[in-house]
């Protein structure tokens, strides 16, 4: 997310080889010369190799958990908030189901809004209050070991119980999420529940809202089925014209 | 210990601050820069005081407990080495009873023997084998991560069970569930989603996918606003003629 510093993205290359994490997707580099990060030692080709997006939520499409990370400072937050040792364990049980995306903001300004409502939850590292905010290298790399450690402590005490929830159904991926965020806003607009001043707000809080839901592959396509149904009978001829304004008002990156 | 580069110095002085660590002690700093390490924000004060010795056994004089720290790579080991998740606690045990030095080698070649001669025993980060070697600064972070993740838990283990949950917002009240359940299925019957056949089975499902959705108290409440705004679009002036048959398609127990 905006990352302004190659050395910081090399320093995050890094431990994601160092701890054998394949993908590193790049949301709007402020620096392009990011790939030539010389202090990514072992990582030139994971770099070489990064994704580069233009907006959080292209970037998380195919994600079926996206986890926010945050000092959590000063702002007032909207999402539920875990410490990094709470959350990996719910991040490695996903992580059998789908693929997870760890989210992390640029150095100066961290995540916006806009770009957490993209998120499930969000998750900090017990820094202290006094000096919370962390180099984001380091960041990326306590994350990643917390989750190697997560993962080796359960591996060891399930080696023999064999894997305990085949049943947790795969979550729902962040393109339909979004998809579906769209169509109930959509139906929203068209029944007047959306206030045109406000709608950059009321998006971000569907969205947050939506993703709070927490819905498996089969509930999102059981809501998108409905929402369907529901938008062409509010809205059906109105639809079309609208379809630009509605775009508008609800990009994934808007700030309102 | 031999630090090379000014950056890394405060990348680990920012980490040391991070935790809440208040001493740094280098041994023979490459370049005596350090103290003006510009990636150490929040940290400056931290370098300025930080101490200067001219030997590992100086250095850790006044330490009860020495550990190194090593990716362990080809080199045989002389000493007992510790995953840094089972050392940890270890660490902690003895932190009650003096002071700790935790040793780190310098970015090329790490700890020498001669200076893990120091060292009562070792730890390494659970890295991949075919790439262990980290970031100096990352490697620090961790470490310190990891120290106070076991001091939160033990603190936790000893606190007399307070209670565990009040800040996960309560979960809405099965009253309100089934309201929305309701006025759901209202929605979608007024947009001929539910086919008039299938209504007793729609029903159920709908109730089974609201109650995963286990919507916090809040999040049920707006749906419930937005639900009734989309109801009163769909099928405002049908409603109270069809009130008799809404109810029966879908109360609480019925099996269709």
């Amino acid at each position: 997310m905006g990352t302004r510093n190659p050395l910081n993205m090399g320093a995050a290359a890094r431990a994601l080889s160092n701890f054998g994490c394949p993908h590193l997707r790049v949301v709007n580099p402020y620096d392009v010369a990011f790939r030539e990060a010389r202090s990514a030692v072992g990582a030139a080709e994971l770099l070489a190799n990064a994704e580069e997006f233009g907006t959080v939520a292209e970037a998380v499409a195919d994600c079926g958990l996206v986890v926010g990370t945050t000092a959590a400072g000063r702002r007032e937050l909207q999402h539920e908030l875990w410490r990094l040792d709470e959350g990996g364990s719910e991040i490695l049980r996903q992580m059998k189901a789908g693929r997870v995306a760890l989210l992390f903001g640029s150095e100066k300004v961290g995540l916006s809004n806009a770009d957490m409502s993209h998120c499930h939850w969000l998750m900090r590292i017990p820094t202290r209050a006094e000096h919370g905010s962390m180099n984001l290298g380091q960041a990326v790399a306590i994350c990643l070991y917390e989750l190697a450690r997560v993962e080796t402590v359960s591996r060891q005490k399930h080696s023999a119980l064999v894997e305990d929830s085949t049943n947790s159904e795969a979550r729902a991926k962040s393109e339909d999420i979004e998809r579906l965020t769209q169509l109930l806003f959509e139906v929203l607009r068209a029944s007047g529940y959306v206030e045109p001043r406000g709608a950059g707000a009321t998006a971000e809080k569907l969205r947050r809202m939506v993703r709070r839901m927490a819905l498996n592959a089969g509930d999102a396509e059981l809501w998108l089925g409905m929402l369907r149904q529901v938008s062409w009978k509010v809205g059906g001829q109105l639809k079309e014209s609208h379809t630009q304004a509605d775009r508008r008002s609800i990009k994934p990156d808007e700030h309102s």
